[in-house]
């Protein structure tokens, strides 16, 4: 069996202007990064605005387990699989994190025969986008901490900044820090913290922005924290928005890289999915929209907390919502969520399949509401039993949802040609779009609709500290704003251990955190970890180049 | 009068591929980055190690002062210059640091019509050599932190890490931190602190490395600190040397750009010039060698150290040591070594300026010293009188020194005619080239030659701490590595406020740093900042993207 990276190796790239030439694109509008990727140059991006919108098609999953559902796999071969039918296709992808590559995950550019290339380039620092927004991000908290030190004009308050700094590492020892220890002339010691980079609200930002001008209004409009005379202070209030929006002039621009089988695909943006809504950028999106008859795309996690957050605080900036929506299960996730060990999932198990089915039919019932259909996306692994696949195809016919099985990882296009045949007549048919909340709800009306939309929960609590935030917000007139929700993703609930499709509970919210600049009120269901930890044998112990120069060791 | 930015965006770019054609170069053997911006493929770098070097010539200067040198303008003009003579000629300077530029420098690529482009890039991100360095040394960071937290086998002493963080930003509340607060899932408390990237030890093994496995050797060689038996650990006792050449296997390729009269330049690698050697990448120099009959480059800050380091450090590395040596100086900066004041600049002073020129003249003998020619660059300002560069000229011409005018800032190549004439003379001689100590000296013997050679001390003598460790040196081996002087680079002494050429001094080095992967032992002759602060005025409030989205503010 080859791994990943050998079979992306073994695989022979077309030069990224004859990618970019497929679609119409000419050498000037292809900005290049070596001879197999590519930035969209800005202005072919603010022409291609003017073009009409093709299908948009969404992949999203059931609730993760540690057995894995291979959406972003799912997404690359279905993409593969439309271009071997014959319709012209392409991907939307969130770029990779190095901080998550070197500890635990090794990669995250799909896997098997249903890759984004060059991986190696992908995994590693491709082109740049996270550098760049990990030095504007610590740009402004150096301004932030500079202005209290050269005089504090603002009256900043120092115990009370909302900007932390970030690395695009997991490095657990810069979760909680002190800093300006040594005197004076080290300016004054505070409280503070590193996140990861893909947690930073310009991540968030620079995934919203349409254009050069949004981007530098929402990085003014970005909360620094709050005066002496308790206002709240904003980047506008330092005046450097120009300098912030000039260190991402480049990381705006989309990606062009291919599939193996020469599928066009724009990796760009990866805000995290719990503090930030998780899917790529909205000008790759659009750019696909206007390039492709078809697009797919993926949002983080699993349907409750991905896809909504996909459906109402990404769409409104598309011209168009999902015309259909891919939900990936797996056999072996559904048998966790019935009940069953990591251990024993080798085990043909019916009873627990059938039990963790409840998980599958809430999140299509839940999209459902969306008024888009929905298309079971059943990714075979090789364990899956011929009685678990022919008892997870008939609890779908049974409860009339659309399922296909794809076996795109090991066959690539050819193995997703059952879910292209039973997706495309869904992509003809036009229907209305409902969001799970109105914008203009009031806040908790919001918080209800989601919750018990796309988790059935009974309804939400608000912990004493949410409730005080959430006047405040009231009385600034925030509480306009759509909601992130920032929830396990492993439970349907706020608690990680409740698999399948938990009953009778309620969602409590214990902190409120406003991204005024990206636009969006973060809402904390649950201790959030913005900061990962490496495991103790991370997956840098195992990369390298060997003696030919090729990258060994991501996956 | 067009500001630096304005020239810069004025001027029209040649396509990188065809500054790479006139070299001899295939579009095979440029990765681009932009159609502006390539790297120089690794198998090219290789393959070119064959062809024989041409000449080289290094620029440097007097002591800097406030008035200013324009040290990386005389490079650039010089080469623009040779080039307008018919004098086949290449470029190989450092690339800036982003953390300057947005503080108090607003971009570093030369100046007037003397520039490197396209300025905007190689003053921001550039082709990500930074980025790629700062994650590299803070994955390190995270790997050690790690370690002691997931058991700690080789028993580092948490209080003994030699491995600090960097960010390539101006941050002066990174100096000193503790890290690892909240509790142990967040690791273990302890002192750390940020320098800026350039100052990482990775920074000076890019510049140094003379190919990828050299890269990995050094990597490997790096100190991180001590076990609680006071062994040295090394990153080869984590095993994490792999993925840390994998990180920067793309920064290592040097970076070919064109100034703004097509001059091709290699401008790659930025080390600290105090803490580190200041000079561009020995990659750089070498392919400039193999690709060009004159290759000009430059070294830090002022002849005593920038040179004295290139010479010492970087030319054991090279083919070859300069053919010859310009030292650029100001009538302005000669009239501050001469004791005027900044505000007095304007004024003609010719007392002052012959005071100064001891300055001039010291550094000169000094150079002499390694057997190869030494030629001043009278960098002409707008406010120098008549009767002061005719003073000038005439005590070089005294001295036996040879002086040229050079007017590159205003007039591009026309400007730098009169010092290619006084120039090219002594390319054609062959030399014998003698360093300012041999390596195999007695350690403090090396310093001692260096300190009375290069900055005309009486001697050196070494604090008490430094006197231990520069024992535990020797009893590891470790005293034949080559000497990095950290001393003031605004006088010859170790006091900053002596100008001119002080007499009757001594040289006190407090500490002692090991570079084992870069492969030099650090002396530090006082304090060295190595995180810089903003100053109350950063360069990035003036930044930014005008409507029609040109860069503004960089300089």
């Amino acid at each position: 069996m080859e791994t990943d990276i050998q079979i992306a190796q073994g695989s022979s790239l077309k030069p990224i202007v004859e990618i970019a030439a497929a679609l119409g694109l000419s050498e000037d509008a292809i900005e290049q990064y070596g001879p197999y990727k590519g930035k969209i140059s800005y202005p072919t991006l603010m022409e291609l605005k003017q073009k009409e919108a093709g299908k948009l098609v969404l992949v999203t999953a059931i609730n993760p387990t540690p057995a894995g559902e291979g959406k972003s796999t799912v997404t690359i071969g279905l993409a593969d699989s439309l271009n071997a039918a014959g319709h012209q296709t392409m991907i939307a992808l969130r770029e990779p994190s190095l901080g998550p590559v070197m500890g635990l995950k090794g990669g995250a550019a799909g896997g098997g025969y249903a890759q984004v290339l060059p991986m190696e380039d992908i995994n590693l620092h491709f082109t740049g986008d996270m550098h760049a927004l990990t030095s504007a991000h610590n740009t402004l908290s150096a301004l932030i901490d500079n202005h209290i030190h050269q005089g504090n004009a603002l009256d900043l308050d120092p115990s009370r900044i909302a900007w932390k700094r970030v690395l695009d590492i997991n490095d657990r020892s810069l979760r909680q820090i002190v800093t300006g220890l040594g005197g004076p002339i080290n300016g004054q010691p505070r409280e503070d913290g590193f996140d990861i980079t893909v947690a930073s609200e310009m991540m968030a930002i620079l995934c919203l922005a349409r254009d050069l001008q949004d981007l530098q209004e929402r990085l003014a409009n970005i909360l620094i924290g709050y005066n002496r005379a308790d206002q709240p202070l904003f980047v506008k209030d330092l005046e450097v928005q120009g300098a912030l929006t000039l260190l991402l002039k480049d990381a705006l621009k989309p990606n062009l890289v291919q599939t193996i089988y020469g599928t066009p695909a724009l990796v760009h943006g990866g805000p995290f999915a719990n503090i930030a809504h998780g899917c790529n950028s909205v000008l790759a999106t659009e750019t696909a929209l206007s390039l492709a008859d078809i697009t797919v795309t993926e949002a983080g996690f699993g349907a409750d907390l991905g896809a909504e957050k996909f459906l109402d605080i990404k769409v409104p900036h598309l011209r168009k919502a999902p015309d259909a929506i891919v939900l990936v299960a797996t056999i072996r996730a559904l048998k966790m969520h019935g009940g069953i060990s990591k251990a024993d999932l080798a085990q043909e198990d019916l009873g627990t399949l059938e039990a963790g089915f409840a998980n599958l039919s809430h999140h299509v019932n839940s999209l459902a509401t969306t008024g888009r259909p929905v298309i079971v996306a059943l990714n075979r692994f090789a364990g899956d039993s011929p009685a678990e696949l022919t008892l997870l195809q008939e609890l779908c016919q049974a409860a009339a949802i659309p399922v296909a099985l794809t076996e795109v990882w090991e066959k690539g296009p050819q193995g997703g040609q059952e879910l292209v045949k039973t997706l495309l007549p869904y992509l003809a048919e036009e229907k209305d779009f409902t969001p799970y909340y109105q914008v203009e709800d009031q806040f908790l009306t919001k918080l209800e609709k989601l919750a018990q939309k796309a988790y059935g929960a009974q309804g939400v609590d608000l912990a004493p500290k949410a409730a005080k935030q959430l006047n405040h917000f009231q009385n600034q007139g925030w509480d306009q704003l759509p909601i992130c929700m920032a929830k396990t993703p492993y439970s349907l609930s706020d608690n990680p251990s409740l698999g399948g499709r938990p009953q009778n509970f309620r969602i409590t919210i214990r902190e409120f955190q406003l991204r005024h600049g990206a636009g969006f009120i973060v809402a904390l269901a649950g201790n959030v970890l913005t900061m990962p930890g490496l495991p103790k044998e991370p997956a840098a112990f195992h990369m390298g180049l060997d003696a030919d120069g090729q990258v060994f060791g991501l996956f």
